[in-house]
């Protein structure tokens, strides 16, 4: 089934796509040649794995986990695999952050400096908090057959709205986080000098923000839904009718609530 | 005309004015208290304008500005009048954030500080220069009367997403000051020691959080979105048949497709 606008979407997907790859590669240049690289040792090189793992897990994977059901060619697929791989991917983006938080809290422990002082770590915590519940309950209402298909379709506003303001708060987060490291372990030059680091992962800030403003506008376009289940079985079988259409989207909606995982999307002016 | 779930939005927007409130109350606690105070002598005091005009500019009045077309009390009012109070509200953000910025330069020009080397600095101003050229587009395209209504409406899906991006990022931007901030600013003891100083900005700093996840819940529900003028005026001239409703609603996206503010609102699931 042809997507609307899909010149578009393949631009906005691949410039998420390599923006996203290019965050990866900055913060590994950032940890391996400016700081002491990565390592398990309660030092400098373990507080490494915090800003990695929450570039590559936190961001990265949670953005392609928010626009996994949009990518047209997994529309033959079926909702329930989507859902699956949706769910796995938010599941190991989570792991990734735990570790990461696990991390930090080492270092801070082994140098004797004090946890949970910062207001970036009253928001990550905050956040990684929130993103477990998200995440049992996307897990208890979408994916156990038992959840009534009412408190589907009722707790999919919530879960879209949640999802893509815990996605631009966890970004957030991470920039509070590149102004404290760049302060406090910039010392000579220090950050105010401006030397190639500061420059380096002050670009890596600025490259997170446009990869959140795309995965959001790719999140947000209607035209870009993954169509309704039925609808492409309608299609498919009988050859696309626009009655058939009406009553199959209609009946798309009483069995399945969690069609409507667009909620928070953006709408035509109609 | 009511509105739907008009309690819910009631306890929405009262908690959004509530905590909004209390931000300009912490912040005005912060540099009167625990700073120097406000002044325009190019020291300390001259650089408190900047957390206090952002905070009651730049993220208050923006708030505010983004969900006026919301107030189900100001539907009796003309849309035109409504865009003339959504465009001077963002003026008036976007003067304060200018006037904030110049006690920066100032404050630092003094100082000896450098400009615009931390993320912060590069992200917020960016945000300035964005959130101009978002102020100069949307007078140009839904103020001047010559625009042709086929472009306002082919504009509106860029205009309600930049505007809700904006926001988001200045509140990002504005926790990264805070970050910033509190650790140049707190010396004995430190920001790490959490003193009262730091609790309170921490305070400041979740609130605001708050403070946009409920502006961004109010702007993009669907059920409260200000119903177009054509269905307004046959609701009241003609007892709203349904079939004149349709009429006028088509015809209003014809008249004017600057209805269509409310692209990036969610919808129900139909």
């Amino acid at each position: 089934m042809a997507m609307e606008g899909l010149w578009l979407f393949s631009v906005a997907l691949s410039a998420a796509g390599a923006i996203g790859f290019i965050c990866i590669i900055l913060v590994l240049r950032w940890v391996l040649y400016f700081r002491k690289g990565l390592a398990w040792d309660g030092g400098a090189a373990e507080f490494n794995w915090h800003p990695v793992l929450i570039v590559t897990g936190f961001i990265f994977l949670q953005g392609i986990a928010i626009i996994v059901y949009r990518l047209p060619w997994t529309w033959q697929c079926s909702k329930k695999m989507m859902k699956f791989i949706h769910a796995a991917l938010n599941l190991v983006a989570f792991i990734f952050a735990v570790i990461s938080m696990v991390a930090v809290f080492d270092f801070h422990n082994a140098a004797n400096i004090p946890n949970m002082y910062s207001l970036h770590s009253w928001l990550g915590l905050t956040a990684v908090i929130l993103y477990c519940l998200q995440l049992v309950l996307g897990v208890g209402i979408y994916l156990i057959p038992a959840t009534p298909v009412s408190w589907r379709a009722a707790f999919m506003p919530l879960h879209v709205y949640s999802g893509l303001l815990l996605f631009t708060s966890v970004i957030a987060v991470a920039l509070m986080g590149i102004t404290e490291k760049l302060i406090f372990a910039l010392d000579n030059p220090k950050y105010k000098d401006s030397p190639p680091e500061a420059i380096l992962v002050n670009a890596l800030g600025v490259l997170l923000v446009l990869f959140g403003a795309l995965i959001l506008w790719i999140a947000t376009r209607a035209s870009w839904k993954r169509p309704k289940d039925q609808i492409l079985h309608t299609l498919h079988s009988n050859g696309g009718g626009e009655d058939n259409i009406k009553v199959d989207s209609a009946s798309s909606q009483l069995s399945d609530g969690a069609d409507a995982e667009a909620f928070y999307t953006g709408q035509r002016n109609s």
